[in-house]
């Protein structure tokens, strides 16, 4: 193993970035209840509502449209049902659309039947298929209710950016609601929920820097919201139970400020240290296949394929050298297998790839680090045909 | 306001713990997805599962058998539902049977329809009404499904230990689930589910010292285990998914492991303090009403009526004088009421009470200084019958 690690995962996970460390810290001794009228409760609540106007600027919302949750997946699972509420009138949500790329939190329908929910397959170059889901949309049944769409900003695996305002005037034409999984868009690209027309935006705390833990659903308004997932004390205006994570909304807070404050800069210079990975890469094994390449992609995801590799071969001989990188998502449990995203790309699954994602830490020293550890594992594949 | 702030609110939530404190400050930068197969990934998995095995020990339970959660409301909300698998065969319940002074996180029934949900009465001494929850039984319709009994060990409000054993028989004969809300009774009271003949209990990271955001469902086995409520990433075993609170729980893990190792000095001196409280209170003011002073409670919980002054003011009264303690549940966001626990009681619900709750950091000295303000806060009362 090599002297120091070299951590490349961070679509899995980030470090807490300094400024959220540096706010959990102080917030540490902060533990009255923010549920609480006195002073100890008060502290807490003004600290919850100061993190809620953070969050809400990453995501160009109003901070009242901001629900805490303890994650994007417990978002997901919130948004996606089919029972909603205008105000205080039940509206019913007929089925769900949603992209074969999207996060298992996605793909697994939430609270939908199975047999409510249909996916909207996406191109050979990684994108959601717009025609398809036009002809899926007038093909829903309006008797059941109202569609409902959910499509990713960006993709976890490939990095490649979705149409998500060209789909928002889709499924607004057919009266559908639209919810974007902004998880690992956020801090990357910019995210508006006007701008892209979504009627709901989900986010997470520990993809941009902040704890685990934490996440949030975004609305555009206030009157149209699902029925809550957790019932119980009438937290976050009744629609999401539980006493406040507080420390951990601190640094999700926190980690958002910081992603605005230093959006322009941590984006392009990530963005030039992938592009010198991949140049590197190209150079070191010239048969490497880099998925979305020829794509719009977040600045600090490189997917690829080397030849003869299989993927989780691949992960741990880097691992070996040091080098934390991933076989497509990290959130299946550990499972490893086929990445779905390929599959649904219409590649060969067979062909197994590996991610590295970059960060706000990540340094020149290390892209010529990660460039030589792939040139040696590169280096020591058997010929292609004699691959085991 | 008083020159330092005394905090007697330790039902609404406790302050960290040294132990959470300190395992949560090693283990800041432990940043890894647990998801992940690398290096980073499986530290993170290790502490995790450290964790949880102090966690089962809290509750009397095999490691494996602990489902952590964002908290007591989320693991109250996925167990508390009509659906079930008994391994992979589909179980249905048929109706909720909770008790009236349980908290609004399994008061508001989880994911069973209102139609399907009944109250337990409680006896005017604030215990769980035996005989009526034998009625109910005999009266439950199994071509519904089984029936589920949901009793919390300690009460909130009054600190009053309910029969739990006694209530499992009764379930236990009836071919019922029963689900126990643990989450004031644990670290004050022993806690063994085993002992207690409970199918699930319930337990909270902030009740015990530990971090908020984090909780756990504690099954008696492995088999029979309710529909997630939170689908994706297959996490928790497939129980709960989502990518692990990983700093919350290791923090969860060492309040636990604390409250274990410190269990009888910390219990013993708390309920000298709490009792030192109550005779001071008693003689500053004779004619307090403790609730369930008569009952087996907690050691550290005191829920007063002083006649003449509402819970409101009170509360105030209290906060201005420097002290935080709460009129009932700090869980209803805010919300300052009647006490559905006093109401269950048969009690008249304009009687307005107080609670005062200590924890391992209360001293004497705050004891001193809480009799003194209580007696200070009495002796300024209308006389009865001029109160306002």
């Amino acid at each position: 193993m090599a002297a120091s690690r070299l951590y490349l995962d961070w679509n899995a996970t980030a470090p807490l970035h300094p400024a959220a460390r540096d706010a959990m810290l102080r917030a540490l001794d902060l533990f009255g209840n923010p549920n609480s009228v006195h002073g100890e409760g008060r502290a807490t609540r003004a600290a919850i509502e100061a993190a809620r106007r953070q969050v809400a600027i990453i995501a160009g919302a109003e901070p009242s449209h901001v629900v805490f949750t303890s994650g994007a997946t417990e978002a997901a699972n919130m948004v996606l049902t089919p029972e909603f509420r205008m105000g205080r009138t039940p509206l019913a949500i007929g089925h769900l659309y949603v992209s074969a790329i999207e996060h298992p939190a996605l793909r697994e329908g939430g609270r939908f039947p199975k047999d409510r929910v249909s996916e909207i397959p996406v191109t050979f170059d990684g994108v959601v298929d717009l025609a398809a889901l036009e002809a899926l949309l007038a093909g829903h049944d309006k008797a059941t209710g109202l569609p409902m769409v959910a499509i990713m900003l960006a993709n976890n695996e490939t990095g490649i950016i979705q149409p998500a305002r060209a789909a928002a005037d889709i499924v607004q034409a057919h009266g559908g609601i639209f919810v974007v999984d902004a998880v690992q868009a956020a801090g990357r690209v910019p995210v508006d929920i006007n701008g892209i027309g979504a009627d709901f935006l989900i986010v997470s705390s520990h993809k941009i820097g902040g704890p685990k833990g934490a996440g949030a659903l975004v609305s555009r308004g206030e009157v149209l919201m699902p029925k809550p997932l957790i019932h119980g004390g009438g937290q976050e205006k009744g629609h999401r139970s539980g006493t406040e994570n507080s420390l951990a909304l601190i640094g999700f807070g926190a980690a958002a400020a910081a992603a605005v404050a230093e959006f322009e800069t941590r984006n392009v210079a990530i963005g030039a240290l992938r592009d010198r990975l991949e140049s590197g890469m190209r150079l070191a094994a010239p048969d490497v296949i880099i998925h979305g390449a020829e794509q719009s992609r977040v600045p600090n995801t490189c997917f690829f394929t080397l030849p003869g590799l299989k993927a989780e071969t691949g992960q741990i001989a880097f691992d070996l050298e040091g080098v934390a990188l991933s076989a497509g998502s990290a959130c299946s449990a550990g499972k490893l297998g086929e990445s779905h995203v390929l599959v649904a790309m219409g590649r060969d699954p067979q062909l197994g790839a590996l991610r590295i994602s970059l960060g706000f830490a990540t340094t020149d020293e290390e892209i010529d680090r990660a460039i030589s550890v792939f040139a040696k594992i590169a280096g020591r594949r058997k010929p292609a045909g004699v691959a085991a």
